[in-house]
């Protein structure tokens, strides 16, 4: 039997093969994922802001890029630029890896008031941002409702949930989303403690931490970290943690050593193609074609932007 | 900053912090889940027959079990049984490790047909079971809808969909289902090639593929392989596999070399505590109790069975 038995579909389709596809072929009655990606025009990309790309590196594993939401965390997103920019972030580790639920760094030192590391410009605790005021937020709606929200789609790229009778909309807890750890209390977090999703999205953590950005290169080099075998996924030994080596804004790196990403845009047509594609799936290999989608399956395309190529 | 900031909740509790908790302490107003299991009464609790339970061992990994679901996949469980005792599963490997979707292992020798592995009194295609009357079974419902069935509940341990009106129960791909790949035509697999959710529940791909059971112990050891970098996360060289060196079924190994499981049961009042507990989020960390759950993030408890103590 062939080990290319496709129990699935087409999720982690390579750029490259969509891209293969000729753009001027004529479109298809049904596009696939990779069909609407290779027919979109470049203003269905959106360059993303060094100031809001964090590279985060790990001892021995590809970086780890993250896409900031200023939009949602305009205060946790200033401090972690000010953390990085102060060096925060270098030296710390990955303390926790939990399956099915967080990979989380911190200060291995932590607990000994001693030698933990101390703030130096920016801020060592903040208010937390659990939701925002949804007037003039962008908001493509999915129309297939959510368990937990009254209202789910995503805006500047985020998967969001709203609440239009309170007026509020938030980040949501999908994979590779990132939050800022708190303690006990609401405004006990600063951004300096940061873990991703990476299992089944945990949504009852929603407006209970700070949302702060999603990772959209390397999630899977923190989901295949060993799990922690302490309570909660924290590791026991210190040498069973990885080091961070390094946190950056791409910002304050010097061009030639940035990625250039792009992200497709979550309020065009593109898109909306993109979730049609996704919600009712046309390939051979579904027998059953769904018609629904929940938020959290809902791909969000990031690239490596094509530089032209001006040899020509 | 103590790295025991938690931004999370207790999903992982440890049952022995759960089992810490004395049993005739005077029941909590709103109790957690590790109060619900530790008051839970031993028939709360079920053994899995070692009839369907399923152990792979991979090179260098702690062992995996699956609990088989003959309610309903009675064919391809007896099919898997049937590969087991013949050796099928032996000298195969991990062929495949995609990011936020699926581990899934298979004969890596499969292309060549001269050198691929040959059924021998197992059947080498079944038809697909991907759905089975709703008549006489067993379901616990959920309260809070769901974005792709109808109902959506637990039958016998399992998270299960319901369409009462087409008179249709079916497994869902919560994270650690497990599911037999298949070719383009519903009758192509035979549950010799097995695939487990690692990621965000894959719900459009329930009634397209028959899933055979849940993962009980170790999925913490197949999310954590490095991830495939071929297409679909297949891994492109040999030498990145990791041999599956053998499967069997606890029935069919010496009873003092079994891991003797039991498994909460989802048709009880206590189980319906459980689900209660992790609706509504009373512990202190929570600010947002949330008041909702779905069905992929309710836990399904396993635990070691407590071997009664004869010395006494």
């Amino acid at each position: 039997m062939s080990i290319h038995v496709r129990p699935l579909s087409l999720l982690a389709l390579s750029l490259a093969s969509a891209l293969a596809h000729a753009a001027d072929e004529p479109a298809a009655k049904h596009p696939s994922m990779a069909d609407v990606i290779a027919a979109s025009k470049p203003s269905d990309w959106r360059a993303i802001d060094p100031q809001n790309l964090l590279y985060v590196d790990f001892a021995g594993r590809s970086r780890v890029v993250i896409e900031l939401a200023p939009a949602f965390a305009p205060k946790h997103v200033e401090n972690i630029r000010a953390l990085a920019r102060e060096g925060w972030f270098d030296g710390l580790a990955l303390v926790r890896e939990q399956d099915n639920y967080v990979a989380q760094w911190g200060d291995p030192n932590g607990d000994d008031a001693a030698k933990a590391k101390k703030v130096k410009n920016a801020k060592a605790t903040l208010d937390g941002e659990f939701a925002r005021s949804d007037k003039d937020l962008a908001f493509t709606p999915l129309p297939d409702g959510d368990v937990y929200a009254p209202a789910v789609g995503f805006s500047g790229g985020f998967p969001v949930a709203r609440d239009a009778k309170a007026g509020k909309a938030w980040l949501t807890h999908c994979y590779g989303m990132v939050g800022a750890g708190r303690g006990d209390t609401a405004d006990s977090g600063n951004g300096g403690e940061l873990y991703v999703v990476i299992g089944h999205s945990p949504r009852h953590l929603d407006r209970n931490v700070t949302l702060v950005g999603r990772v959209v290169q390397g999630v899977d080099q923190l989901s295949s970290f060993p799990r922690g075998t302490g309570a909660l996924g924290f590791y026991e030994k210190p040498e069973q943690r990885t080091a961070l080596t390094r946190a950056r804004l791409a910002a304050d790196v010097p061009a030639n050593e940035r990625v250039d990403l792009e992200a497709l845009r979550t309020d065009t047509d593109t898109f909306k193609a993109l979730v049609e594609s996704r919600r009712t799936r046309h390939e051979s290999w579904f027998l059953e074609a769904t018609g629904k989608i929940e938020l959290c399956n809902v791909p969000l395309v990031v690239r490596e932007k094509k530089v032209p190529d001006t040899k020509k």
